[in-house]
């Protein structure tokens, strides 16, 4: 039996439209709408992409975006500077650096500079630990966003087997820890792991964050496991012409959608979760800062 | 075969000696030697005793160690105001409130009060997300001395599957994190963890931190395995008189040391680490505020 397509387009629609929703909400309450400052050094052409698109997003659920274009010579200091400005700005609400930085630069101490308040990425150590002690804390947004999509496809994820492959800052490590406050029994797995197969087998849900084309193969699934592919790589596609590429995850998604009970397509699937997830974050961050309640996002 | 026995007193002594050795250095260097203060609020007569013993161990390799009794009544407020004056006091590096503290006081806050930098304990969440994102860190102590146990034993951890049954803040998470570090594939489980017996019969590394009495039995144990008991369970024993108790852990270890290959006992285990690595913690702190690279310890 095929399994279930999780739809990344229905997710991320749902949160924006509880986004915007929450920003007018925001509005009536204190008179303003949240901001959020993103940060490009340098002229990477998919760092440009991205920030195009969270500028895009923002504008469509109502939320303030303050872009700030530097140089790729740029120093450290004068970016931890302007990190600084932005810390203290009432204005911002969110403050996202696009990463990578320029070699020049530290991306830790960026991390560390951020407001952790303000931190919409959910990298401060200080988020990573507060979700780890089980307060509230800014959650990286594609972490939260796999995570959302497995609640919307199983509310109920309590004594289930989850195996998280990657153990990233970014993706593993905080996916790992939202499965386990759901009550899974986790396993991280990683290059390290001795018989990934295997542990892929048992598990009821399989995150796979390794950054690796189609790794994961069909018949390393449990039947009716639910699957959630972050990877996002870019491949060859000879087929569509010379030079052509195409997206593909971390799962062979052919051969796995054949077993898993429901999985995510690459593209179509957690990626398009990031940008919804960060306008709910900088909603949230814009609530804590006026000392509001939590918004129902 | 009977498993090997892994010696509580033979690794504190250790941690001990390294730590006396570190202390002279520091005071070589900077002319003082570190200081610990230690708070007790209230009568808990097992917290007297924990803080008697944290005050003996602190002379015994040089630290300074300061005390502080505060009765039961004491506010929060007042607690916290110590605890900033802690803070800010360069006689003091080491902060350690100890716990439970009484019902009108939030021990999160208290926490969150304690400069990281000076979090012995290793329980602010900047601590724990340092931590979990590789990052320098103060790691509470159990957890680290079970994990000096096991290097003890095997030095190189990477690729072995390891079961941390328990997720508390204080111990199983920051064991988990430490085990990732190794490069361990870690599984964490708790109480909602389906079977546990299946999930302990596959862990070459076993560790249990849950609190209930010779709850792991000997055939969950992978023959062969390595098995770190954090438990500390006081049990009836009549078999010493009436009304009379002992210590056991949290694994069965009469059955599970037939199994294991090697085994910590209680009493004599882990438990004997936690003060000794809470000295090591210290002196750690104090070179980090003089401003010193880590010392060897
Ligand atoms: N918006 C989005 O949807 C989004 C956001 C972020 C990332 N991603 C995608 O998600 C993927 C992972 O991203 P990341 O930032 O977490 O990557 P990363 O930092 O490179 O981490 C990759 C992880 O995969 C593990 N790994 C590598 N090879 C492996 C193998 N053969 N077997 C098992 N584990 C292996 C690594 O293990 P070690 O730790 O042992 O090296 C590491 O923990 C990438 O494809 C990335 O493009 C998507
Ligand atoms: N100096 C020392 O050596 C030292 C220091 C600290 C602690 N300890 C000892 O270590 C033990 C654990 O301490 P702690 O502070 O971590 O305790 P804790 O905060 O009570 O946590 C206990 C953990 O065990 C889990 N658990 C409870 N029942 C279980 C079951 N039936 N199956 C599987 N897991 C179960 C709980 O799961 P849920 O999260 O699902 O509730 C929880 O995560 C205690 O015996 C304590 O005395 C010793």
């Amino acid at each position: 039996m095929p399994a279930r397509l999780i739809d990344g387009k229905t997710y991320a629609s749902k949160v924006k439209e509880q986004v915007t929703a929450g920003v007018e909400a925001f509005k009536a309450k204190t008179g303003t709408s949240p901001g959020l400052a993103v940060v490009l050094v340098g002229e990477d052409p998919a760092s440009k992409v991205y920030v195009a698109s969270k500028a895009r997003v923002s504008g469509e659920v109502g939320i303030r975006s303050i872009e700030h274009k530097l140089p790729a010579t740029t120093s450290q200091d004068d970016l931890l500077q302007l990190v600084r400005s932005l810390n203290a700005d009432p204005e911002v609400n969110g403050i996202l650096v696009q990463f990578p930085v320029p070699d020049q630069i530290s991306q830790q101490a960026v991390i560390d500079t951020i407001d952790p308040v303000k931190d919409v990425d959910g990298l401060h150590p200080l988020n990573a630990g507060r979700l780890a002690s089980g307060l509230d804390a800014m959650v990286p947004c594609t972490p939260y966003g796999a995570y959302l999509m497995l609640k919307g496809v199983r509310e109920d994820l309590s004594g289930l087997k989850a195996l998280v492959v990657g153990r990233s800052n970014l993706v593993g490590k905080p996916v790992a820890q939202l499965l386990l406050r759901e009550n899974c029994t986790v396993t991280m797995a990683h290059s390290r792991t001795k018989d990934l197969r295997a542990e892929a087998r048992a598990a009821d849900v399989l995150v796979a964050a390794i950054g690796k084309p189609n790794f994961v193969q069909g018949d390393w699934v449990k039947p009716g496991a639910l699957v959630i592919d972050v990877g996002i790589n870019r491949i060859p596609a000879p087929e569509k012409g010379e030079g052509k590429t195409r997206l593909v995850g971390d799962v062979d998604f052919a051969a796995a959608s054949d077993i898993a009970g429901a999985i995510t397509p690459v593209p179509g699937g957690v990626g398009l979760m990031t940008v919804a997830c960060l306008m709910r974050n900088t909603l949230i961050a814009a609530h804590r800062q006026a000392g509001l309640p939590d918004p129902a996002v």
